[in-house]
């Protein structure tokens, strides 16, 4: 049988639509998430049943503290920004960014690869809506396939893992157009940074905006709650 | 003030010498440690006393669950092999080794360094004794700054962090007479795989033949118990 590929699942809409590409390219997947302290927890759920609907075969959730390190919107005590204009242009990291938090989730990734004998590492990032976050770059995701390739047993023995970042380069309306064609239900998917204790979005915060606008952009409804 | 340096700390003998050296470099610092499903968690008390005994102005202990991937001597049910011949040079992975245990770690520093605005990582790495690991040769540690350069604000702002490895090409002796030139009481550091619950150590595993080995050929006895 073959090796699975590791898919990095937040209960999103990008993360949906990378692990219905990784399953349209032939692989068996496991997905992972991570519970870090986030206030948007209910996206865990949404995880899981992401992960259901598209025939993940495992689903495993790694829990952490990056609370001990502090200082993120996501997972601090400080107000994440509504109303922001998205179209001004500033290029300033934003508030919501949690320090290194891509590394430290390929990190884990590149562990229960190793484990399971995985050559494939999936990870929804993509330049062109979060060109804020430095982790989301394809200079940054090269550096660390380079690293990994280093620092394991597959890697030294030849076969180091490759990290897939298939939205890399398309728009939020792209990635949503994508994702439909190969039957991802996105009422599934949580985007909220800032949900009610009820799970329902705020539809304010950034992510709210982008991914309102990339449903009317298509002339369709968003069909999370 | 000068910003702190991050010091991985296990409580063992290599991390203990890298603080006395980070600290004799001038630096005030932070010492990490990680609590991952080790059975031998006896560590973490000996990286706290180790903490305070050389001056580190903080030491943050960082929970996470690596048994969940399984796969290694030092987190699953499998026997810590004894006795090895540590001569016969044998250059396959031991069964020791924690499938990206100082990636995971490093991305951690990394995290912490950026929330405290740090520019320095210290790590215990040895290319000498640890030669099975893959993640501890410098060219594993020069693709990880690499990286981490590109993942960071700081990164990107121009002042991406250092990874130090101040152990790198010393001998086991030679780490220790450094340690013992710098006030490092070695009596508070554990080094062994599988200690009796006690916390005494078992003297027949690779960690515990080397230290030991190390010690004699300095003509001293091992301080700790």
């Amino acid at each position: 049988m073959a090796a699975p590929a590791i898919v990095l699942l937040s209960g999103g809409l990008d993360s949906a639509t990378v692990l219905a590409i990784a399953r349209h390219a032939g692989h068996d997947c496991i997905g992972l998430s991570f519970r870090y302290g986030q206030r948007h927890a209910v996206e865990l759920a949404a995880a899981a049943d992401v992960a259901r609907a598209l025939g993940a075969s495992e689903h495993l959730t790694v829990s952490m503290d990056l609370r001990t390190f502090g200082h993120s919107a996501l997972t601090a005590e400080i107000e994440v920004p509504k109303d922001r204009d998205l179209q001004a242009g500033e290029d300033s990291v934003p508030i919501t960014y949690v320090p290194a938090r891509n590394t430290i989730f390929l990190s884990y990734a590149l562990a229960l690869a190793e484990v399971r004998t995985s050559r494939d590492i999936y990870i929804g990032v993509n330049a062109v809506d979060y060109s804020g976050y430095p982790d989301c770059r394809p200079e940054y995701l090269d550096a660390f396939q380079r690293m990994a390739g280093l620092a394991t047993r597959a890697g030294i023995e030849g076969s180091p893992v490759r990290i897939h970042a298939p939205l890399m380069h398309l728009t939020k309306p792209e990635i949503i157009r994508r994702g439909l064609e190969l039957g991802v239900d996105y009422g599934l998917t949580r985007s909220c940074y800032d949900p009610d204790p009820s799970g329902r979005a705020c539809r304010r915060c950034d992510s709210c905006q982008l991914r309102r606008q990339a449903f009317a952009e298509l002339g369709r409804e968003d069909p999370a709650p």
